[in-house]
């Protein structure tokens, strides 16, 4: 029997799962809150913490590792974390291989996603696909004829920046019009917010003022979906934009790479069947009608990077 | 020795040429124009011809097939030409196998050029990598790991599709702002023909109604760039939004896939040094600030798809 140990760093929250090698029940499971005002160091001690409570003594074979943010996957180090300080080239995979002296292998949460998506979940069986993760970012993670594509420099997947709107708001990338300045969660609740203080009197957005109560500062990415489904047009009409970008993102994604296969993950996916019903179709006019492709939910939810993470430590036993 | 015969089927020509594997020149090679009004009988027979000649009583160990439209790799079935009647599921592989009695290797000419380029060309030493050709259309090939990745339909590469102004003039394909709308030689001259016509006041482009001596349909995406270097401002703004599309497609894609190198081929690389920098500047921009690469043209011209026929029919050896 081959005990795996898997762990996720998320940006926010922390788990670590147990599970012999080929089953698809965790034998145990542990998840913490990353406290306020985190750091690597917190982060790690939290995690040793959900790690002895696991093992109670036992010792897995290999270890797999998913981190929310840029890793050198061939080395196992932490570029940076962008929500939590100090993780700045920290050696991860050398870290735990010191301290578990089993073999360690770490990604970052995208490409481990996409990894047990492809293995565990809704992939299964499909041997070219692209995981977009749609939440507080947009990221992807590439699977090529069954294995992950990183890229040369491990940067592959990030959809999230893929200019569709050149005339569009400026992103924190510096940009106009990406994928994420319109799809993701925060940005949406950017987009209504700002148009609501362009327009106080009130003409547009009633149900989602009604929602927060007017403060406006309370505005979601979820707000928006509600608002939309309760038949705010601002909220329509925004939620509508996010959806397009992530269309044609997806559309020229499948006519660069043609995978079978396009999942959709994280929270905003939970919009509504409009939303998807806007996502499928603008990506299927922007793709070449030669080009075949489906487009599902993420199967595994949360627990993705975990089951990713557990793939990642079998390919390195 | 290993003989390899490698065969083009261009939209416009017919190449074939005779090497030995491992050779850097061909032994022999043979080249002539596709008539008006050709069909797939017709350049079949111009290739038989060119074929007879090159061999010589000679019989190849192998054959590699460069196509100009869209084919079914897998069996070396052509699926159609857009510049040649009569080539619709015409299965070239077992046609040339039965004649020839060797393996025969068919690809289209866009995955052959990558090939031929990171085989024998620009792209040596680089195992991933994307090549694009600019010319009367916009298309691209993939190499990744040093394999071509042609997708899982065989539709990979279709970076002329690729949405980049959702607010820009309507293409072929129905789209709005496809690189190829506003990156090809022969869009570029309808748009500035398209200018010119709604303008006939001859405030702008002066030069280029000099270069045609006033019948626009004369225009041609050369005329472009050379009026553009003869400072004709028109014809600069035209040349520079292509370049613009161009330069959002490769960041797009350089996000998306993280290759170390793009090769740019077709007669609108010869635009001139304002054509590449405007490249350059705008893909970097679009790309993000981690993700390396380096755009370079192509080495082996006109003969890049026979160079990669050869790699091919090594390959199916």
């Amino acid at each position: 029997m081959t005990l795996i140990l898997a762990l996720d760093f998320g940006g926010t929250k922390l788990a670590a799962a147990l599970v012999n090698s080929g089953a698809r029940e965790w034998l145990r499971y542990e998840r913490r809150l990353s406290p306020a005002h985190a750091n690597a160091s917190t982060d790690l001690d939290i995690m040793r913490d959900l790690i002895d409570s696991l093992l109670q003594r036992e010792k897995p074979d290999a270890i797999g590792v998913s981190f929310g943010g840029p890793v050198d996957a061939s080395t196992g180090t932490v570029r940076l974390s962008h929500h939590v300080a100090g993780w700045e080239n920290i050696p991860l995979k050398d870290l735990l291989e010191d301290e578990f002296s089993v073999p360690v292998t770490v990604d970052n949460d995208a490409n481990v996603a996409a990894l047990g998506e492809y293995r565990f979940g809704a992939g299964e069986g499909n041997h070219s696909l692209f995981y977009i993760t749609i939440s507080t970012g947009v990221g992807g993670g590439w699977i090529l004829n069954g294995q992950p594509w990183r890229g040369v420099g491990g940067m592959a997947g990030e959809i999230g920046h893929m200019v569709v709107d050149p005339a569009g708001p400026v992103c924190l990338c510096g940009k106009q019009g990406c994928v994420e300045r319109l799809a993701s969660g925060p940005y949406m609740a950017r987009n209504v917010r700002e148009f609501l203080e362009d327009e106080p009197q009130r003409r547009r957005g009633e149900i989602l003022r009604g929602l927060v109560g007017n403060d406006l500062d309370l505005i979601t990415g979820k707000m928006v979906s509600d608002a939309a489904a309760q038949g705010d047009e601002l909220a329509q009409d925004v939620l509508f934009k996010g959806a397009w970008a992530l269309g044609v993102g997806i559309g020229n994604v499948a006519n660069l790479i043609n995978p079978q296969l396009f999942i959709l993950g994280g929270s905003v996916i939970k919009a509504g069947d409009n939303w998807w019903d806007v996502v499928r179709k603008v990506s299927r006019e922007t793709a070449l009608p030669e080009v075949d492709f489906a487009i599902v939910p993420a199967a595994l939810g949360d627990d993705a990077p975990l089951w990713g993470a557990v793939a990642l430590a079998e390919s390195g036993l």
